[in-house]
């Protein structure tokens, strides 16, 4: 008998082997600009707020929470409503822990064997990695060179592929670039001719840092029960410590998600915490104000050096061209300041920071790109 | 044009299609001994650690969490060790938003399609439901009628189904009964014997509450690289609403977890109150040994009103036989005590409450059953 029959072998599934957990290098760095986190942390009232709610549920944390965060539904929903002006039913709205977790129960819900996801790369990173997760197959279609989505190619691909899910990241990370909304109804009409059925997802996890006059697709639920929409508190409200994503779409949607969920998947904690920031939203929102003219500033300032640079409605900045972006991270790295090398070959993506932050990236690439 | 054609379908998958949410009713109810809740509250002084602790981590709550959550899994470690006498490394440590998610974790890395789940029922009602949610196959095999598992039944089973997972409830639920070790070696042996390997999770979620000198699969870890034993701090840390979840294992095993795991599944606030919680654990442990004298003295008032009482190393008791357990179920309901309709025909479960809570239930038990 040799050793390995004395040792069982573990029977991880072939499509895991070899393979390292995702996620980016957590350095301990001056400037964090690598993760699109918010650089402002939650003001003393948001914190004292925050350990008020939570000591309050923590007195009944002996009993399951509510498995429909029923209150949690109508914070969001009124939020939403603020932020974009589409009032929504508290049960078109669903929530869990981080939008990965809202994409792993859609995925759940309407993809699985058989089945496939269909996205537009240069995307996020980690829908494939959903995708896998729940033997979903996965295609990435393309975009333009500038980013944008042609809505032919969209349209061609759905047909080709016939996917049950398509997710479209507006704006689109890493790239930053938001959908039009023709673009988005183009990919919508497309879905409905999928026999079978086809969910379209809007991640719009950056959302609130779009551009004026870019619109939401939460306008476009009420025509179009195959849409639906996800956010996230870990962007616009800096909050991506305490993991809330949430999606809003028909009610039907939001009725499927309800069967794949874990039961008590939102801990009474998590309901709490986010409860207490939503009631902080106007404060929080016009932190998001801010960061939205750090951006334009920081794009109108790497153009002016003569870099490329995507548009973006997010929090932070695709910019390039590099021969060698390994070095240009490296370097940036050298003086204090982390950012995400990530993208297409020759690009690089910044977070937007506070003014500090910001400057400090400004002086390390001059120097590091001989600006 | 019909006005289906109008409104698309949505792709649900066909095994999810008219399926309701999993839970037990969240009824309001003097007396809830329904779902194995810890009747007692965190006490004030968990309370106040448990806010001041989420108002730290809420300083920085704009940051993502420690992904690998290095310092939780570090104290979850000396608390096992304290509690069995196992002593593991920080590293053999896993955790995530309830046992469940464990569960999940588990059937994403080992289960999936073309794959078998095989577990013994009577047992917990939610692990078809992992199956389900994963496409892994599921097969029950069968308990003996005192709910303990045959040696021989086991192997026989796993022989003719091949899992490449065994989910083994000890202290099963709904039963309350624990096995012995030599059955869960012989489980391990057989799964040893597996083509392609077989992991073997031992769910002590009720593990804290087994009787004395019933041992814990943990002191199995060191010679059994393929066993899991997943426990949860819902229970005996009476944290049900913080759903924390946790598994051991060996090193291997745990890292093929991080492969499937959501990015920063697990809240810096969830990390936060575990570790909080977990400070306190010699005065929660005592609150269970209470639990156990009152569940051991139930078990006895049972048996002695000429009851069918199953053995219980849990926080619950299953009782019975009743000719038409439904109308027990409601007798007691209609005087304030909801118990629950669960486990084969005839019997019905009640959570071990406070001192009063039981006694609410004995004289309602007293007046619906004719004792």
């Amino acid at each position: 008998m040799t050793a390995d029959l004395a040792r069982p072998a573990l029977p991880l599934r072939p499509e895991l082997v070899g393979l390292e957990p995702y996620g980016a290098p957590q350095l301990d760095v001056p400037h964090l600009l690598n993760v699109n986190e918010n650089p402002y942390a939650p003001s003393d009232q948001v914190v004292a707020d925050i350990a008020a709610a939570v000591a309050r549920a923590a007195r009944g944390l002996n009993r399951y929470p509510d498995r429909d965060f029923e209150a949690l539904r109508a914070d969001l929903a009124d939020y939403l409503a603020t932020e974009s002006g589409v009032r929504l039913d508290p049960g078109q709205v669903w929530a869990a822990n981080g939008s990965n977790e809202i994409m792993l129960h859609v995925l759940q819900a309407f993809g699985g064997p058989g089945r496939t996801a269909l996205s537009f790369a240069p995307t996020y990173s980690m829908y494939p990695e959903y995708a896998r997760d729940t033997s979903t197959s996965w295609v990435a279609g393309r975009r333009e060179d500038d980013f944008s989505l042609d809505p032919d190619v969209a349209r061609a691909a759905i047909a080709e592929h016939a996917p049950s899910v398509v997710l479209l990241a507006s704006p689109n990370n890493p790239t930053g670039t938001a959908l039009p909304a023709a673009t988005v109804v183009a990919v919508l009409d497309a879905a409905a001719q999928v026999p079978g059925g086809c969910v379209v997802v809007v991640d719009e996890a950056y959302g609130e840092f779009r551009r004026r006059g870019v619109p939401s697709a939460l306008e476009l639920l009420a025509e179009h029960p195959h849409l639906a929409v996800s956010r996230t508190m870990s962007k616009a409200f800096g909050l991506a410590g305490a993991r809330v994503g949430y999606l809003a779409a028909a009610t039907q949607l939001v009725d499927a998600l309800r069967v794949v969920r874990l039961p008590y998947h939102l801990s009474a904690v998590t309901q709490a915490v986010a409860r207490a920031a939503l009631a902080h939203s106007a404060e929080l929102m016009a932190q998001v104000g801010s960061l939205r003219d750090e951006r334009d500033a920081l794009v109108d300032w790497l153009r002016g050096k003569g870099l490329t640079v995507a548009e973006s409605d997010a929090n932070f900045v695709l910019f390039g061209m590099f021969d060698d972006r390994h070095a240009i991270w490296q370097g940036l790295l050298d003086r204090g300041v982390l950012i995400r090398e990530v993208g297409p070959q020759g690009w690089l993506r910044v977070s937007v920071g506070t003014r500090q932050e910001t400057a400090a990236f400004k002086d390390a690439l001059v120097e590091v790109a001989s600006l």
